[in-house]
C-alpha cells in the first residue's frame, strides 16, 4: 500500500503505530485492548517463537499447557503475587447465555452462575504450581523443566499496540528445583538464553540486571531482567526471569523428600518473553521508510523485482530469477519473486522497504544485457549493481553482514546513550535533553526511588549483573552508595 | 511408572483414561473440564501440529492471531451461528477483583462490569468475518488463506480427557474468496488435508463425506468430515471442513468489487481439527500393555535400554550405543537411550511399552560378545535379535514398517466393521453385536434421522464422497432412496 509514514521527529508515537498498521504487523480490533496480529507480523513472531523454542529445548526444556482459567481462590494464595495480579483481570462469572426473553438477542442466563468466579489467565504459577503438588514427591521428581506457549490476559486501561495489550502471546517457563542455588542457576540460565536471543536474533542490544524490590514480580524474590533502548532514548524491559525462592511451593504445598529421607519445600522460577518483544525490535530499528528488520528472523529476506518492458523481456527476466531463486532456497534464504502486474516497480520498491525486507534485487533491461542486477539493501539505503555470477552465495553473506550491522549501529547508539551523571541536576539534565539509561548512584531506598519516579519519572531499570563496586553518594538524597544503578523512562 | 492399565474388556472407559493419565499424556485440573496436557502428550501434539502447519503452507496458507474475546452481540449476527454457539459458554463480565472488604481474599468489583460482556471464543467466525471487513476492498484482496492455532472454550457438562473438554487446542482455517466454487473447492481441499494427515501420519483410516444438514455446523451451507472408527465399534469425527456461503459475508457485511466493478458478498469457509485427534489416536491404536504410538509423530521413537552386570559392562555397552545412537540421529531418528540407574530394564521395558515407544532395543553382555541386539517392536509384541552392523539402517527401514503395519491394521479392522443392512433388524443386530458403520438406505429426512437415533443413538456419520448410487428403502420407515448413508453410535 506504500502508505505516508509520520516521520519519527514529528510524532514518534504516531510513527510507531503506523508502522505496525501500514507495515501489516497487526490491526485494531472489535475488543478493547485486544489487536489483531496480521498474517506478516504473526510470521514474524513465529519465527521468534521457533528460535526460542529450539533454544529453550537445547537447554534442556519441555513443553506443556495448562489451563486458560484460574480459580480466583489460588491468586490469593501467594500473598505478594495476589497484590499485582489479582486487580485488573477478566473475569469469568457465568457459563451460559440464553435467547432474550424480550427478543434482544441473548442475554447472559442468571441461573448459570459459577459458584467461584475463574479469572483469564494473566500469568500461570498459581495453576503450575498447584499442578506439580501432583506431579512431585521425591527428589527424582525434580527438576522440572516445563515451558508453556500460551496466551494471557491483563486489562490494561491504556494499551499499544504490541507493547501493551490487554490480551497478548507469551512463554512463561515454569520450574521446580530440589535446592535454591539450582533454581538461582537456572534464573541465570534463562536470562543469558534471552540476552543471546535478543542480541543475536533481533539484534538488538540489552543490559541484563536485577530489577529493585519494587519493580519486582509480585511473588519473586529476585526478578532478572534484560533492557533494551529504542530510538526514542526509552529502555524498555524485552524479558524477565524470576527466582521465586519456596514462595509458589508453600502457597501450595509442594514438598519433595530429600535423599535424607526429609521433607522439604521445592524451590521455584518463572521467566517469560511475550508478543511485546516485536514492539521493541521496531523501534530499535526502524527509520521513517519503514520497518527495518533482522534478516534471521525476518519473514521474507529477499524480494526479487523485474523491470521490464513486454512480456519477452520479462520471460526472459524470469529466466534468470528462477535460477537465482532456486539457489538462494538451496542457501536457506527466503525469497520473494514479486512478479505481481497490479503495480509499478516504484510502488513495490516502497513496500518493500516499507515493511523491512533486507534485501531487494532488482533486474532490468539494461542488468539482463550486462549479466547484472541491482541490489539494495534495507538497512543502510545504499544500492549496488552486481555481477549475477555468484550472486546467490553474495546475499547469502550480505544477510549475514546487515544482522551484524544492524546490532552495531543500535549497539553504538545505546553505548552513546549512557551517561553516567554525579548530581541531580546533571541526572535531570541527561533525562530531558539525552535521554537513554542514565548510570547514577542511588541510596537503596525504595521512597527515594519512589520520589525520582515522581519527580522525574524515570524508574530504576535495573542493577547491572557484575557491576562495578564504585563508593558514591545517591544523587538525590547524597546518603552513601556502593554502585551505581541505571535509571530510564521507560515502555 | 509401569502402572497397572485396565484392560479394554473389562472396562473400555477406564482402559481410556488409565493410558491416558498414566501413559503421561494429560492429566486432570483443578478448573472443572479443563486438562492439563503433560510434556509427553504435548511432544505428541507438537509432532501433530508441526506436521499440519506444513501441509497448510503447502497448500498456501498463512498464520494470524485473533482475540480471545467475542463481544456478545457478534454471536448473535448470523442467525444459525447464535443456536449452535451462544449457549454453553465462558462469560466475562467484569474486569477487575478487589480486596475483599469484609477479609475475605478477593472479590469482583461491582464498579467493575463490562458494558457488553465478551464471551471466550467457543469458534472464531464472527470475530474474523468483523476483521476481514476490514481487509477486503477488492477481487484483488482475494482469496484470503488464513489459519489460526488457539484455545477455545465451551462450556461442556460432561467431558472426556482430550474427547471433550471445556478448553481445547485446535487450528481454525477461515478463508475468504471471490466465488462460490472456489471455496467449495477450499473447503474440499482442507477435507484431503485432513484425510492425508489421518492416514499417514496417524496411521488412522478415514472415511471422507459430509453431513446431513442435522449434523451440520451451525452457520454452514456444507460440512464436510473425516471419520474414523475406533477398537470399540465407535466412530470418531476427526475433522470437519465447512463451506459457509455467504452466511458469514452478509452477517458481517463484508463485500467486494469484482472485476466488473459491482459489489457482491464474499464467499467463505472454515476447517478444523483439535487436540481431540489425541483421544482418536490413542482408541485407534493402543492395546491393554499401553499406547501405541505411530512412528511418524512419536515423541520418542527409539529407546535403548542396557542390561549389565557392574560398571565396566555399561560402559562397554554404553561404547557401542553412542555408535548407534549417534547413526540413528544422523537418520533423524527421535531416540534416548533409557541408562537411568533408577529402575531396572523389566520396569523400564513396562514403562515403554506403556507410553507406546514404537522401538526398543536392548544391549546386554551375550549380545556385547556377539556384535547383537535385541530388537522389540510396540506394534506387534515381537522381538528379534540382530547384528549391530547395519543396525541403524534397519531400524529406519522398520519405523516406516510399523508405520505401515499400523494403518494396514487399522485399515483391516474398520473395513471389517463397514455392515451393509437392508431391514430395521439388521441394523439394530449389526450396531448392537458388531459395532462400525453401518451401512444403510435412509429417506432423507431430519425425522427420520432423529428417529434413528432416538432409538438406537446412532447418528448419521456422514454422506461418503463418491457415493455409489443405489435405488433402495429406508430401513426405519421403508421409503424410497438413492443412496447409502453411514451410520454409527459416536463420540
Ligand atoms: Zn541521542
Ligand atoms: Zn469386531
Amino acid at each position: 500500500m506504500a502508505a505516508a509514514i509520520t516521520s519519527r521527529e514529528q510524532d514518534y508515537s504516531q510513527w510507531y503505530n503506523d508502522l505496525i498498521l501500514k507495515g501489516g504487523l497487526a490491526d485494531y480490533s472489535a475488543v478493547r485492548g485486544c489487536m489483531v496480529i496480521k498474517p506478516y507480523g504473526f510470521a514474524l513472531w513465529e519465527n521468534m517463537r521457533d528460535q526460542l523454542d529450539r533454544m529453550f529445548k537445547e537447554t534442556g526444556h519441555v513443553n506443556a499447557y495448562f489451563p486458560l482459567f484460574i480459580p480466583k481462590s489460588f491468586l490469593s494464595k501467594e500473598a505478594a503475587h495476589v497484590e499485582g495480579f489479582a486487580k485488573e483481570c477478566a473475569v469469568v462469572t457465568h457459563y451460559r447465555l440464553k435467547n432474550d426473553p424480550n427478543g434482544g438477542g441473548v442475554v447472559v442466563d442468571p441461573e448459570a452462575k459459577l459458584e467461584e468466579e475463574l479469572i483469564v489467565r494473566p500469568t500461570s504459577e498459581t495453576i503450575i504450581w498447584n499442578t506439580y503438588k501432583d506431579w512431585i514427591q521425591s527428589y527424582r521428581d525434580l527438576p522440572i523443566l516445563v515451558n508453556q506457549w500460551a496466551n494471557v490476559v491483563r486489562w490494561e486501561m491504556r494499551t499499544r499496540l504490541f507493547l501493551r495489550t490487554a490480551e497478548f502471546l507469551w512463554q512463561e517457563g515454569h520450574t521446580a528445583h530440589a535446592t535454591a542455588q539450582e533454581a538461582v542457576e537456572e534464573t541465570r540460565k534463562m536470562l543469558d538464553v534471552y540476552a543471546q536471543f535478543a542480541e543475536e536474533w533481533m539484534a538488538v542490544p540489552v543490559i541484563k540486571g536485577v530489577k529493585t524490590a519494587n519493580e519486582r514480580f509480585a511473588g519473586a524474590e529476585d526478578t532478572y531482567c534484560i533492557e533494551a533502548l529504542m530510538q526514542d532514548g526509552k529502555a524498555l524491559q524485552a524479558g524477565t526471569s524470576h527466582f521465586l525462592g519456596q514462595n509458589f511451593a508453600k502457597a501450595f504445598d509442594v514438598k519433595f523428600s530429600n535423599k535424607e529421607n526429609e521433607l522439604e519445600y521445592v524451590w521455584a522460577t518463572s521467566w517469560g518473553v511475550s508478543t511485546r518483544l516485536i514492539g521493541g525490535l521496531v523501534m530499535a530499528h526502524s527509520d521513517d521508510q519503514g520497518l527495518i528488520l533482522p534478516p534471521k528472523i525476518a519473514p521474507l529476506q529477499v524480494v526479487i523485482v523485474p523491470i521490464h518492458k513486454g512480456e519477452e523481456q520479462l520471460n526472459a527476466i524470469t529466466e534468470k530469477v528462477n535460477v537465482l531463486m532456486s539457489e538462494l532456497k538451496a542457501l536457506g534464504v527466503r525469497v520473494k519473486y514479486d512478479n505481481s502486474d497490479n503495480a509499478r516497480p516504484g510502488w513495490k520498491f516502497a513496500e518493500h522497504e516499507l515493511k523491512g525486507v533486507p534485501v531487494r534485487i532488482a533486474i532490468g533491461g539494461r542488468d539482463l544485457e550486462n549479466g547484472t542486477a541491482e541490489v539494495a539493501r534495507r538497512d543502510e539505503k545504499t544500492k549496488a549493481t552486481l555481477s549475477m555470477d555468484g550472486l546467490a552465495q553474495h546475499i547469502h553473506q550480505l544477510l549475514s553482514d546487515i544482522q551484524q550491522n544492524m546490532f552495531n549501529k543500535a549497539k553504538a547508539y545505546r553505548d552513546s546513550h549512557i551517561t553516567k551523571v554525579d548530581t541531580w541536576e546533571e541526572f535531570v539534565e541527561a533525562l530531558e535533553t539525552k535521554g537513554g539509561f542514565v548510570s547514577a548512584h542511588w541510596d537503596g531506598t525504595a521512597e527515594t526511588e519512589e520520589e525520582i519516579k515522581t519527580k522525574t519519572k524515570a524508574t530504576i531499570r535495573c542493577i547491572p549483573l557484575n557491576n562495578e563496586q564504585e563508593e558514591g553518594k545517591c544523587v538525590l538524597t547524597g546518603k552513601p552508595s556502593k554502585e551505581r544503578v541505571l535509571f530510564a523512562l521507560a515502555y
